[in-house]
């Protein structure tokens, strides 16, 4: 076996080699004419498929959200300080992916999933459907499920009716549309769903019945731990949601997960736990509220929540360890969030990544539940004491986190919304540059942790960076090159040989 | 022959089946115990060695300065006004590589280009040496001559020893050192030098003389277009500085450069035919004034640049299609510069890349020419005619480029130093954030043209995103993955068998 792997490893690095004489088209382009969608590799398949599919998305996570998480948890873990590598950034396989919709160069997620998912572009805020609205375009979840049925499994940090999962198993042209998503969730007859609750917005059926879908199509729904954890084979489609929600739905943010809450990895194991079977499965797991903390330009929120995707990663790889030879996990995000830049105009070629650990607390939460405690009062020792407390910064004293007098001034003219109760209602557009749609002191204290480590952001919003592709295992070489991100879902149709 | 591609292609594809039965380290990782310098993949090369190596370095390149002029093209091109693939982009291997150095996270061009020079890293600063001092460090382009005899050339948009090229032929612990690393090319015996003409700093020494190192190491030197077209292989190694070098001696941004001028491309094209020899050769070449125009934040300028760079680029390829089975090109950069964002905080998901085609000047010339003949007067129909005429922008009328009364307040804040004829000596935090170490007026013109295309950027300096890495022909397998930029030394080492 030794000598045929080694025979076989002389060929494949000799391939390019021996290709390069019959391949004259690749390398072969102006330096300009080549469309990006169009650049399907034509390689085709001739392995074996993978019984086991894994598709982990970091929603708003590009290069910069995986490089600061690997440059924090080096600088965070005893050894040399230098950035480590996260467990998927060492797989064998890796490209690069661009993502522009059909009326956007830089994408949202529900166009930028439906492309993931079926192969095929559309318009921003459309699912599964044709730009003209009049095609359904099939996900690759559908297609192994109904050509080869493979079970699916849907797990998100997010609502299980939010823009990526929803990718998976809707046709709608608007995203918005909570309780029509909701029910499409039902009709895919998907066989393990475990997110954050639905969301359901005011233009929404008001007399959507979670239940009586669930009793026609035959799921069981559970929302707590407890049930989740008592789950077997035996309770058939399920859906799982998630026990502790935010206010928006969601599970916790990481970085204020409390002892006993499950983990995004925790819903990954229960997942295989109840999926596994003859056929395999193919099981999508979004890690959604990087975008959303990318959104709100939070730092130590963002490489939390990143290490929590590294860690239901983990559990993929290790069960591809039991099963050797039939699993492939594929790791990427559908766009970039925030316009991250691991350096800033302040701080020059310096950082210090080891300061975000000094947040103890996501932009949210400190949003919902510190804030409000500051209505009618000035800046007193409470609100000083907090700044320490969730974000170590101080006023006197030694080190990087003592506040500068600019930086406490812009705490100063932050803090007036708290003590008034309300953001502006009607910003000035430096407000808007300065603090989005967030609240202005929650907006201003991260901002300053990211400044003094070193790092910016240059928007609120999704940008047009490519994002990056890491796979391992069966059929992983498809995934080499840098192409349009219709191709993900293309070359595992290649791989799966389903049409 | 086909039959054996065929048959050679399957087993490659099926190679990560196999391979995966015997590999169990790769994906065992834990999620956090991998340092990304020591990440080199063990796999071995057993292929032919190619006779023809390319590395272009495209300086403070990273996905951000590629992918927006992929858009920039795209929406500048007859056609769907989508992203266009970059010709390099297209290439069959695709890799990405972080870049710390000893002793910083973000990286400078000494340290980063030692990396790719010699598979070492190093100081911020140094080049070719050990953090110590104690060791030279021999370079890729230094192995394959000594131990091959392959010629060697070098090339470069900017100054013959700037960083970039000086880690190939340098041993210094000082960049700064004009003229001791300017000495040090004459020693290295390198074959052909082009590019941009010798910096010299103040504490350099004064009696340093090119003519006399060029005559005892037996350079030609040339300093006209007519003059290095003329060259031949009979005029031995030789020395092509710029005919019309820029105030810094480089060669001049691809957006001001005139009729007549060489492009990078041309010293490529030069540097082929001198350097081919039954030996083959190795030809570094370095696209700098991506970082420059990076630092400077000026976005349109550096489309421009990156366009260059695959002209360049475009003549090894069509090189490589003349010389099949024998040739490698690698694409990269150094480092990310300016945290080029591809969205805005003003703008959020709209971009406007064909706007940046109105931008008419870099930064540089504008700063150099026009600048200085609005000193002591006050802003008049000559100076708003200039920013139509160089940036497009105007005070009235419909479009895009119509000037906001903010945009307008910000151009008269930063007329003033421009009116007083020097850039603030003191600058204020504020001043230093909004136009860094520019002249306020260049920075404010080309930051407002930015914006309105929807872009945007954290940074005067380097920041530690990953770069990407394309390879296309004989040994590009070697560079995939995701991998410490030393890797990209160390496997070209593998290629070629060198020590």
């Amino acid at each position: 076996m030794k000598k045929l792997l080694a025979l076989l490893l002389a060929l494949c690095l000799m391939l390019p080699v021996l290709v390069s004489c019959g391949n004259d088209g690749q390398a072969n382009t102006t330096a300009t004419n080549t469309a990006q969608g169009e650049n399907v590799p034509e390689a085709n398949y001739d392995g074996k498929a993978p019984k086991y599919i894994f598709l982990f998305i970091g929603d708003g996570m590009s290069y910069s959200q995986i490089q600061a998480t690997a440059a924090y948890v080096g600088a965070t873990t005893d050894g040399d300080g230098k950035p480590k590598n996260l467990n998927f950034m060492n797989f064998e396989s890796v490209g690069s992916a661009v993502n522009y919709t059909t009326d956007s160069i830089i994408p949202d997620s529900a166009a930028s999933g439906t492309s993931i998912a079926t192969g095929k572009k559309t318009n921003t805020g459309y699912l599964g459907l044709s730009p003209d609205g009049t095609e359904k375009y099939e996900s690759i979840a559908e297609k192994l499920k109904s050509q080869l049925g493979m079970k699916v499994g849907i797990v998100t940090s997010v609502n299980l009716n939010h823009a990526t999962p929803a990718a998976f198993y809707a046709h709608i042209n608007s995203r918005s549309e909570g309780t029509g998503v909701s029910t499409q969730l039902f009709e895919s007859g998907f066989d393990y769903f475990a997110g954050g609750t639905f969301f359901k917005s005011s233009k929404d059926d008001p007399d959507f019945d979670m239940n009586a879908l669930a009793e026609k199509y035959g799921y069981k729904i559970v929302s707590t731990y407890a049930d989740a954890g008592k789950l077997t084979k035996d309770d058939g489609k399920v859906i799982v949601f998630e026990e502790n929600p935010d206010t928006d739905g969601a599970l916790s943010y990481e970085i204020d997960r409390e002892e006993g809450m499950w983990a995004l990895s925790d819903y990954v194991s229960k997942g295989i736990e109840l999926l596994d079977n003859d056929k395999g499965f193919f099981m999508m797991c979004e890690s959604g509220k990087i975008d959303w903390a990318s959104h709100a330009n939070d730092a130590a929120t963002i490489v939390n929540e990143v290490k929590a995707l590294s860690n239901a990663v983990q559990v993929a790889i290790d069960f591809a360890e039991a099963h050797k030879d039939e699993t492939l996990i594929i790791v990427t995000g559908d766009h970039e969030t925030g316009g991250f830049s691991l350096g800033f105009a302040g701080t020059d070629t310096s950082t210090a990544f080891e300061l975000l650990s000094s947040q103890k607390i996501s932009f949210q939460k400190f949003s919902d539940e510190v804030i409000p405690t500051y209505k009618g009062k000035k800046i007193d020792v409470t609100a000083i004491a907090d700044m320490e407390k969730y974000f170590g910064l101080t006023l006197e004293g030694d080190g990087e986190l003592v506040l500068t007098d600019s930086e406490y001034a812009r705490i100063e003219e932050a803090y007036k919304s708290a003590r008034m109760g309300s953001r502006p209602t009607s910003p000035t557009e430096e407000q808007k540059l300065l603090y989005g749609d967030y609240w202005p002191l929650a907006a201003t204290l991260t901002g300053i942790i990211n400044n003094k480590a070193g790092l910016n952001f240059s928007s609120w919003d999704h940008t047009a960076l490519p994002v990056a592709v890491y796979a391992q295992g069966v059929g992983s070489s498809m995934f080499i090159g840098h192409y349009d991100n219709t191709n993900i879902c293309n070359n595992l149709m290649k791989i799966m040989n389903v049409k």
